[in-house]
């Protein structure tokens, strides 16, 4: 009786549809990767680095993705899609709850973009004096191929490969060798969905236009520049080791994973 | 015969009923997590911070947690309950017998609550100033909520999960995450026991009844707070992961144990 | 032919004898415990906090512990012996050619043990200004009982314990998790090996028998002490986790592992 | 007939050869260690500090290794090869592109080889001052040694030895103990590769044959050293752990592994 009830409500709330979980899972897994990541960074910058440092704005990425990843890679299987930026927005609604009395005490409760008082920041990343968008997009580019050929290189199984389980820690870990060796330039934002929502999110809360004026028109560095090295570093992991892998051949009339992989349209 | 004797000692040694095994398993990794958490900020705070900083106060309760996990996982499951406090009063008096020597050479032997040279801190957490009580109690649901969120994802063996024996080292990783990104406004309790039992240690060994006036009587913040984020993170990971796998049906027919991890009381 | 001679070789330098097989395992992770652990203390202090800090100093002492486990675990299982004392002091010589270059340069090649130019506390352990023998004593039992606490733990299959190969990381975190909540009073030798051993050796290499002398005769503290704790430890973890695994009963007639374990002497 | 379009671009592309396999992998991994541990330093060379500190260089190089091994550890399993050298050239060439804005700022743009606005050494390693040659090579041998004496422990699956696939994290955290004990000298090139490779690139790319003749000719320190270290390492783990493990006997008939390992070469 009890139990038939509880089944009913499960039957009824559950989604069958693989969209929709994937849709919560990496709505869920977003939603912590930001909490940790922009928290820490919030801490830091808050707190005129008295409560945080460097190393403590690393590990909050470090970790925020390791925790992403425990969250939603055994649902969705891919933690950076586009589909869920929309969403997103609400979710930083809730983060900006948790800081707002912090705020207020900061830059005499003013919202700004750049300088010694500047609080957006926390969620998006801005180029450093100097930096050309060049530079910066080939820095981006560099990054996130670094990134993608790392995650690629964790989870081969036919190379070493992280044990069962233990990936999302050495996947948080290659985070933090980015950050520690690439974060220069403008921070590392090496991933479309984390740039570009929060720094919608901004505009809209009260930093203005700004937010996308800002160092020439900074904005869309990280965003097209992460694809571009995404792709770039697929296809170098799979030009360089993969495709020499002794058994990769038989595998491939078995099932189609590797080029669902890499999306390579092969089939007409 | 010796054999013998030692079994005997044994039988009249060892506890059959549950509870005291779990207390006493309980007791001691709630030990381990005081000795090395709130050691941590007393070597950070006496030293006035020449041996001890942000990241080592992180990680006293990052590998706190991680060990007493490890001290206590298998035998009870659950380590944060509520019936130990009483206990765990006798433990601080074994700590403070370790610190004994250098909180006489600190602010001349006193007793203080708050400000430059106050050690009530050591033990609870205040918060900073200017926190509103709210602004606390939200922050306090965050936190608590986002930590019962990455614990189930971590021991979620349909999610990715960590490997048996590593979910100490993932879960106390979680509490460094939280460190680096949520510890501005008041530290981050996120566990009543961690904080009231302290509290109540602190005033009776003479920190006085101070340190449940301080913040404006800021003591039931890290009490109620930390059980409304837990029920609240347990909800959401239920309903927006939990739910949605695909095996899980079956597997309520086999065992209870979904109901009983939540506690839903839906059998009269 | 070459086979042939290969394992004639062998034959003749392999040792048979378990307690020289467990010596040179021993003699060889001592000597990576301390180049590490007391490498980063000489680092440190050598190049005055220019090249190190706290936390590298107690990562050096963490990853020592790691490797040194990874390097005898597997044959002695025991890493902590006494009878090794002698040959270490001959590594001792090793490690300071390395050193001795920066030696030189520093307070004008004085080898001095106490003050600001100090390099004894190098190789030894000293207590801070004002700490009595008794509350050191008190700090080297606690530190060195909490130490063998968290490894019967983290070694007890029955407990969740740590996945097999994974125990030398985990155990080097406890070292971590030591060194940043015990280490104000005296630093953290919890181990007479790691503590007299140098001591020993910096007496004889020119600081003289003020190393002895220095803290009102500190040396033994560090001695007694985790002889002390390591018993408490293990009683305690005996008492209150292990004594109470409901299936040890049957365990005690198949293996006398339990028995060695603490070496008690139950059989005439 | 896409997929067998697909298997024919596969034909035709990969590569049978071992040699070349192994060449692409270690490639690919000598990348990711240079991008990420001279990227460490580059970050925080050229932000004076401000991004950079001691402990974010060690994790650059901890975590550079760790995913290095992760590369081509499957592949090649050895990722320190010799003839890799040139190849290497051409990705420094890369790296540099990433940090050019940087450095048109830094110094004025001048390329200096020692000094406060010295920029060479994020390439390679220079010896501090006073340190002679005999006591740098000492450090380098004795370095190095204690590095193939922490891998070949790790990976001695008769020993403890760490998991399956979490060896590349385990052999890392080798990097950062070196990193926070013998770094006082000269950096830890500890790798001929490493070391020589950069320093070539950096003669070319305008530093000049300053390089070369810096700290009176040190550069060819960080090459012999390290292989006489090298060497001694294996020859003292084997003498003084693996020959003494009980099954070696019987394993030497199956396999030729251990000749192979240490390329005694026993067969006329």
């Amino acid at each position: 009786m009890e139990l038939e009830n509880f089944r009913n409500l499960r039957e009824r709330c559950s989604v069958r549809r693989d969209i929709i979980r994937e849709f919560l899972a990496e709505l869920l897994g977003t939603f912590v990767l930001i909490l940790f990541g922009c928290g820490s960074v919030a801490q830091t910058i808050l707190s005129r680095e008295k409560h945080g440092e460097n190393l403590t704005i690393h590990f909050g990425f470090t970790l925020g993705v390791m925790l992403a990843v425990y969250m939603a890679g055994g649902v969705s299987g891919n933690w950076s899609h586009w589909r869920i930026e929309k969403s997103k927005i609400h979710l930083f609604e809730k983060l900006i709850l948790l800081s707002i009395g912090a705020f207020a005490n900061f830059a005499d409760g003013k919202q700004i973009v750049v300088g010694e008082n500047a609080t957006a920041g926390i969620f998006a990343s801005y180029p450093r004096e100097n930096l050309s968008l060049l530079n910066g997009f080939i820095d981006q580019v560099i990054g996130t191929g670094a990134l993608v050929l790392c995650i690629l290189a964790i989870v081969d199984k036919k190379n070493i490969g992280a044990p069962k389980g233990m990936e999302p820690l050495v996947i948080g870990l290659s985070i933090l060798a980015i950050g520690v060796s690439m974060a220069l330039n403008c921070g590392y934002p090496i991933n479309p969905a984390r740039d570009l929502g929060p720094r919608l999110f901004t505009a809209m809360a009260g930093w203005g236009l700004e937010v996308f004026r800002a160092g020439n028109g900074w904005w869309w560095v990280p965003v097209v520049g992460p694809m571009v090295g995404g792709v770039a570093g697929a296809v170098i992991y799979f030009l360089m080791i993969e495709l020499h892998h002794p058994e990769l051949e038989k595998n491939l009339e078995d099932d189609n994973s590797i080029k669902d992989k890499y999306e390579l349209n092969t089939v007409n």
